[in-house]
């Protein structure tokens, strides 16, 4: 019996209607529906080799060896595939992102999403983009949304199959693209794992959740009809909405540096000027600002004159999971 | 005839439980009732003089004519004070503060206080207490806070008569520190007015409502009992809800500067590393810092090191509003 290897390539994506809170924790059954798009330049790439000869899982992420419980999340999921195809080979994952881990670019969306397409592919797996996406799922909630290609919506359900993730428009319907402003590198404090756990004591959380369902549906026809000042509108402020549950859970959690402030400031202001951009924010400090293309270099070259903003990374509707030839190990 | 002058001094307040919208603009009543501290060292002096050469109301504030729309302002507020008088006089009102105006320290507040007090006092106007607090709200709403001395609350009501505010401890019941962290001094781009009109639309008003009354009990009991920690979380958490409440308005109301941010976060860091300290933050984007008195030396200097800080002002409770001997015209 030979080592059996698969590589996938994952986008990270960017919610517009944010995934916050859980109905169930174990199956990571989202408080709300949600909708996203896929970032076709923050990457993972992840090779998984089941290998007869290992005694344990293995997992590398960018040459280094994880923390124990990164690599029990690896395990947990990798168990998941196991059991579907029947095998009880342990497998050497290596994964590398294009992007700085754990500074609110969802990089665990990208590598649960890389993982499952990959491990699957690896043990002969043949399931449907539906199921993979379920499954995704169970390792990382906003995993699933990284499996189809373009606009995502992820839905929210009572039972684990009825919560899956699919496409509502291709990755050409729109040229939307999502300039990440990077500014702050070092891993957040609180994951957003963590987050979740923590909806429940914010007084915000039913009004916030019935805000995102109402946005839901004005974010989708504005998507749906490349509305760009309604899209943006209701984008900015779900963010803000998130954030502010985070901010009024106990303990509190703010997820915003000065930089991101800044970044905020400075974008209401060049909108009032005529650059027609929107910014939204995940679990970390950086943003992203949103704008059609037409306007992104200005908006790149403006990002860039801001103190504290360390890189700005452009990003345009990305491709689906998809497997690749070239191996990582 | 001749003229009839008083000068009154006022500290401005701050609220640890806030005044954030009103459920009747006119008569400035509150939707919640709110709980606050006189700040001694954050204070305005203001001298009116009635004087029957004049052909209208003067208003100078630190030697500077004011916009119509504040003129217009205190002109109203005076034509109160002349109806209970039965005068026609008109009167020069020279103002000044010991702190930067609109800068998120309640100017108005002391400010009103201080014109309600003078004014009432130069036309002979002998009124109990609980009466000027009603006058000085007319004029702005947590001006009624800034008339009793030491800890006062502001109660919500539904008639003017009755929504007035009452000390609930004197000054020497508790040495609280305000380190108010002074980060802008440039006026900020909402003014509060606005920002009570932006309440009705935000998802979270009502829960924020909700919080303010259980926040309510718990910071009054913490206060009589001088339990810091108690006090300080439940401070910081309303702090956090009001302007949550402003960022989710429509149009997005956001106070903070990325020095407020840095502010927060520094303080959190310091908290956890045993230095009891607590923010809170009005309308604006300079941060105050709350801690017992022993502690407010290291605070102060921890303050001064951080990036963006321009000064900060050490504020112990303060005594009621008081007419004063040494006029400024």
């Amino acid at each position: 019996m030979t080592e059996r290897k698969a590589t996938a390539l994952s986008c990270a994506n960017i919610a517009f209607i944010k995934y916050w809170g859980r109905k169930d924790h174990d199956w990571r059954l989202p408080l709300n529906t949600s909708i996203s798009m896929n970032l076709d330049n923050a990457t993972t790439t992840t090779t998984v080799i089941f290998d007869p000869t290992l005694k344990a899982d293995q997992l590398l992420i960018e040459d280094t060896e994880t923390t124990p419980k990164a690599a029990l999340r690896v395990t947990e999921h990798l168990n998941r595939i196991r059991k579907l195809a029947d095998t009880y080979l342990w497998a050497r994952v290596v994964s590398r992102n294009s992007f700085p881990m754990g500074a609110g670019i969802a990089s665990s969306a990208s590598a649960f999403a890389a993982l499952t397409v990959a491990a699957c592919a690896a043990l002969d797996l043949d399931l449907p983009e539906r199921e993979l996406t379920i499954l995704a799922r169970l390792g990382s909630g906003s995993a699933c949304r990284s499996i189809p290609a373009g606009f995502v919506e992820w839905h929210a359900a009572d039972t684990s199959e009825e919560s899956f993730a699919e496409q509502i428009a291709p990755p050409d319907h729109w040229d939307l693209c999502d300039l990440i402003a990077i500014v702050q590198t070092e891993h957040k404090v609180v994951d957003s794992s963590k987050g979740h756990e923590l909806v429940d004591p914010s007084p915000f959380a039913a009004a916030r959740l019935a805000a995102a369902t109402r946005g839901l549906s004005v974010i989708r026809k504005a998507l749906m009809a490349r509305d760009f000042v309604a899209f943006g509108e209701e984008v900015e402020q779900e963010a803000i909405r998130m954030h502010a549950v985070a901010m009024t859970s106990q303990p509190s959690v703010l997820y915003w540096s000065p930089e991101t402030v800044r970044i905020l400031q400075a974008v209401r202001t060049w909108r009032a000027a005529g650059l027609p951009a929107y910014c939204t924010i995940d679990a970390g400090a950086n943003v992203h600002v949103l704008c059609e293309s037409e306007h992104a270099p200005t908006l790149k070259r403006q990002l860039h004159t801001l103190y504290g903003v360390r890189d700005v990374i452009l990003n345009r509707p990305g491709p689906a999971t998809r497997l690749i030839d070239e191996h990582l190990a």
